[in-house]
């Protein structure tokens, strides 16, 4: 049994699918603050995926999620990074607490094995690009980000202590269908409000690598296939970048409407703690084997025309 | 007005004296829970010296204790490391959350300047040594490790977000009279219990970077005076290393005992979590003009007799 927090979300309902297509039972544990049912709707009456319907800041219902459990798929987690900066408490609670309750919960059951969703704004604004997993000191500069990292440490410390078996996936920007934050998702929902122009926090420069949903829960899975104890870390994405800017050109392509006019509101960042740029080194992962089906361009380009047939312009 | 939370402890009372002998006005947070009344009571009738009892977990203690501050000198925590294998919420509460509240605290009353202990057990079981600030990735194996990098994490989210000005200081085995935990503690307590033997954790062999409680606050307080803003990481030591079995023999000689058997408990770990060797690269420290007083045998060896004359043989 697999046991996936966040199952419910746009990752973690990805995942969820790979798992069940390859065979495998899943138990999805999520409080649906921002995981969906129409995300896994489609596996109702299918015996081998459960749904606990609770808070992973609730010790005793991640405890009783654990049962029959041989790993555990840690994906929950704000998904919204600006939040951060105004509810400054949010990503420590959905984070880091929530983390620790899950390793808890896994030690008392006797579970083993965690594979956690974790992020490339634990690099903050590294001066070295692209950045590989060794790179240091880890300095992220965002909320959302010093959780990843709290939450990375929680898990090499369990490894260390408990003899845990953990996989850490440092993500680049994932994109795809049922995203419901992100710079995609944002600028559809302006357009569907104001179809004439389109407003670009910050001055557009900023620029991140992307991977489709697909590729992300493709590689997570090759990654932990690789090894059977103690702790791996793999950088996952494409091994190139978009801009903000072309972003917002491709989503008006993919949108079909005419003469948008393009507004940047200015600066270097978005909001703050916003990173202006990331650059993910992949060569560990793309070592293994692993190749991506697409690069960051085309995955953005199929996630707009994805988003715009679900939230409708 | 400074203020030194966890200042009634080892450090944080040396940090204090260090502080009041610069003619600083300090006010002292501490819930006395391994801090001491005695630490401090040579400051009593000094009024330059405010003690504010209460506890960082409360954040209404912990915004109160921030009238008139202009910086914050994070010292409290857990401080005995292997407490975390056994409940292990110790170091997520009394290091990440309370590191939070301290923040959120600061963030609320406009203080804007931290200094932080941080500790080389972020680092794990590091492949280079000495070990450098820019070594990545860092995988802490202890709870301990797990929180102080988490709240280095938080530090630099908050200068990031906020403005805050964040001073990290990623200390070495910090050793000096008033020690409340520790190898030089442990070894003492043991001679009282039965001056003709002294069991050691391990196999002896663990080999770590020692520095004195005096050469440490003289480092802080050297590397605060350096900038003015963003944040700073400095590894806190001396440039070398001691042994536990060279430990044992000093505590031994100081006690002045004769026909002390030591007895090793044999492997290479003291306990689950205890990293076997450390040795902190020290050069961005010595660059910036600092020199030791002591290294680190003397650190040891001075310690272990202050203690003798704390603890009584």
């Amino acid at each position: 049994m697999h046991l996936v927090t966040g199952g419910a979300g746009f990752i973690g309902s990805h995942l969820v699918d790979a798992l069940v297509e390859r065979g495998d039972e899943v138990r999805i544990l999520d409080n649906f603050s921002s995981g969906r049912e129409s995300f896994i709707s489609h596996h109702e009456g299918n015996d081998s995926v459960q749904v606990f319907r609770g808070d992973l800041l609730d010790p005793l219902i991640v405890s009783e999620s654990m049962i029959g459990v041989e790993m555990v798929h840690h994906l929950a987690a704000n998904p919204d990074i600006r939040l951060g900066t105004e509810i400054t408490d949010t990503d420590l609670k959905q984070g880091t607490i929530c983390t620790y309750n899950v390793l808890e919960a896994m030690r008392v059951n006797g579970v083993k094995k965690i594979s956690f969703a974790s992020s490339s704004a634990i690099y903050g604004e590294a001066e070295l690009m692209p950045t590989p997993e060794s790179y240091g000191p880890v300095v992220p500069i965002s909320l959302y980000g010093a959780s990843k990292i709290a939450s990375e440490a929680l898990i090499t410390a369990w490894v260390g202590t408990f003899g845990a078996c953990g996989y850490i996936h440092r993500f680049a920007n994932i994109v795809g269908p049922r995203g419901t934050h992100g710079v995609i998702f944002d600028f559809i929902h302006k357009l569907k409000r104001d179809p004439t122009k389109l407003e670009v926090l910050g001055d557009g420069n900023q620029e991140k690598s992307y991977m489709s949903a697909h590729d992300c829960v493709r590689s997570m899975l090759h990654v932990i296939d690789l090894s059977e104890d103690g702790w791996s870390l793999f950088n996952l994405g494409t091994g190139d970048t978009c801009s903000v800017s072309r972003i917002a050109e491709i989503v008006i392509e993919e949108s079909g409407l005419k003469g948008v006019g393009i507004e940047y509101t200015g600066g270097k960042r978005g909001w703050a703690g916003d990173v202006p740029k990331t650059y993910l080194d992949v060569e560990k992962l793309l070592d293994t084997g692993f190749v991506p089906t697409s690069m960051s361009e085309l995955a953005i380009r199929e996630t707009a025309s994805a988003l715009i047939d679900e939230i409708g312009l």
